[in-house]
């Protein structure tokens, strides 16, 4: 295994699918839509030896449905290609047009970021999904899988090269490391000279390894504390239900909720959460300054429980929800920028000039008003697809769609134009 | 000195800055214009003792100059800091406003990137010139000098602090390293929870240091090898002004030119340019390709010798200019792309189908038309400042002004909307 050889390989094939048409890209979408379809007798028998080692390792039964394929999914995978053909080709986009004093013709010309580096874990629709998206944005990719998956991913990438073979294009352009020594990734994280972008799906530990070990830009993200802010104006009710979604709707993502924190001045709204919330199974961690309003007879419900130390810096995951009161607005933004991930917060409140001060002053990538933090998403943004949610600042902050895994040239155009 | 600790107040001030209004931003950089001139004593009186010490250290006269400061050249950075207030602040900006289906009010708002990183060599003026982008898009900064220029630029980074002081904003927004041990440099770039962009202004050597060793997103830049393609359509005597100015206007930058190709059809264009550019003493490195084209009675003219092995992937900095000649517009593209360091590259031509071609294949930060590569520069796109000229893909390309010093945030305005 020669990670250098393999990015070699992929910078080349980048140059020739960099310069495809969108017509050809898409034709390869579709293939591979087909290919999964045609091919799933491999595909299935490839996985059917991955659920073997899990199940002989004793894997749970969570992380073996993690890995699972069976036709519908295969079907999901299609269907989700199919779409992605469908969505605009944002190469070859012109923008930033001017024409400069002295006649010279400038503007900005979309191109593709070049080849990506892509590491993940568990499901391995991943492979699919990823390859999919730089096909369309003309990018090459080298993927790393995890080892749990590594007989699916092999055969899912080569029926991504045989499709992509099938309309002209260069098969190099997804290349995938097969050697499960970690060596290789770091291998993946030093190769500067051919590889543009890291992206790590997967958990905290993951992002931290990349950010620590790469010469490459690291697009970090995926993880969040997110907060809401009742403030005293807030329509209570409407709270109720905005709370409920962004806690409920589904937990174990990084835009669900974490923490509520409320305005002393409504902190009457504290027990009706708390009931409102309980029949969906939340339990709650309640600051010193919240327990008073939680009391009933010196005692508090079965579902509180004073908040631990580490309890406002954790992404629960799960339906546990921190609870705060606070004295005012400036402490409810301080509390946000102290031990948010930077990935989604909002306010809800009546009081435009709030409103404007939280939006101002609470510095993370989605910063809503009246809304549930579950909106942060590729798809609920419109932006068709989602390669990442990026929680770091350079490049791309937020959902990031096809756009963000492109760059741009300047190109000028004059009549022998010098410079004076 | 402690690193970890600048970079906690900086990050602190940059909270503070960057919700500061454009007139105060303004405010800071007139008020530092001023001061610069008010307490220019103090200044040049530290810049003395730069002085006696590359003297005592029998530097060259050349690099002397580039340190020294004088009323006139403190006037000029006056003048650039007037310049900069006068430009419209990127900060606060909205862009990609929309409305989705379900009602949610979507934007994206400029803001600060944060806290920046700026590591540079010799000229001081860099201390005023950074800390002047900065203060205008609300970034704090942590400088490092070189040690030529330390009590210069000690002495001029506490005028920046009385100016921020002087209209209310955080002197600590602008940290300076002021121990020359590199280890300082090296826990900089490992300060990615404080700081978010490494700029480095300097040689090959201190980017390519930066980037194996940080953390932190590098913006690598500032060195380039540029070619200019003679297609067989080029006007040829339009093409002798445009070659003459990309290669003598100013040699020393990373946008001069360092390597014309001809197309073999245009060839007889060669002795032309020899003659038409050695008055300006240019000296030439020619590939076999062009050597036969270039002797007479089998002899080179004195100003061309035959190229070495590394010709083609040296940056001259200086009057030298490599020639080649090519059979087609294809291999010119292949060369440039394996030679040229991604920054400036041209087509001459009045075939619009070649000169399509060139702009979309060949992989630069700026690719040109009919049009000299200096032009590759802040000041000639109208950009009104430049932090720094990007070779490297993500974030910002090419020449960066204010605007590529923020990222931006989304905002989401509902009516108290949740997610289905």
């Amino acid at each position: 295994m020669n990670v250098t050889e393999l990015g070699q390989k992929a910078r080349r094939a980048a140059r020739s699918l960099g310069r495809a048409t969108t017509a050809q890209k898409n034709a390869a979408l579709l293939a591979l839509a087909d290919r999964l379809l045609l091919d799933q007798a491999d595909i299935l028998a490839a996985n059917l030896r991955d659920l073997e080692l899990a199940r002989a390792a004793q894997m749970s039964a969570s992380l073996q449905d993690r890995l699972l394929l069976n036709p519908s999914r295969l079907s999901g995978m299609a269907a989700d290609l199919r779409q992605v053909a469908e969505l605009p080709d944002p190469v070859g986009e012109r923008f930033d047009e001017t024409r400069l004093p002295n006649g010279l013709q400038l503007h900005k010309q979309r191109v593709p970021l070049g080849v990506l580096g892509v590491i993940y874990e568990a499901r391995p629709n991943v492979t699919i999904d990823v390859a999919g998206l730089a096909i369309k944005t003309g990018n090459a990719v080298i993927l790393r899988g995890g080892k749990e998956t590594l007989h699916s991913n092999v055969a899912l990438v080569s029926v991504i090269r045989s499709a992509l073979e099938s309309v002209g294009l260069p098969a190099e352009a997804v290349q995938y490391i097969d050697d499960p020594d970690r060596a290789h990734v770091l291998a993946l994280l030093q190769l500067d000279e051919h590889v543009d972008m890291i992206i790590p799906r997967g958990g905290g530990g993951l992002h931290r390894f990349c950010k620590e070990n790469s010469r490459i830009p690291v697009i970090t993200g995926g993880v969040g504390i997110c907060h809401l802010f009742v403030d005293q104006s807030a329509d209570l009710d409407a709270s109720l239900l905005v709370i409920h979604n962004a806690k409920t709707q589904r937990p174990s993502v990084c835009n669900a909720l974490d923490t509520v924190l409320v305005h002393r001045a409504a902190a009457e709204f504290l027990p009706r959460l708390v009931q409102f919330l309980e029949p969906a199974g939340v339990v709650f961690r309640a600051h010193a300054s919240a327990l008073p309003f939680l009391q009933q007879d010196g005692r508090l419900p079965a579902s509180v429980q004073p908040a631990g130390a580490e309890d406002f810096d954790t992404e629960w995951m799960s339906l546990v929800l921190g609870l705060k009161v606070v004295e005012s607005i400036d402490e409810a933004i301080e509390h946000t920028n102290a031990h948010s991930l930077g990935h989604s917060d909002g306010i809800l409140t009546a009081d435009a000039v709030h409103a404007e001060q939280f939006v101002a002053e609470v510095d993370s990538a989605a910063v809503y008003v009246n809304a549930s933090t579950r909106f942060t998403d590729g798809g609920q943004f419109g932006l068709g697809a989602e390669v990442a949610i990026s929680t770091q600042r350079l490049h791309a902050r937020g959902p990031m769609g096809l756009r963000e895994l492109t760059t741009y040239k300047w190109v000028g155009v004059g009549q022998y134009h010098v410079r004076r």
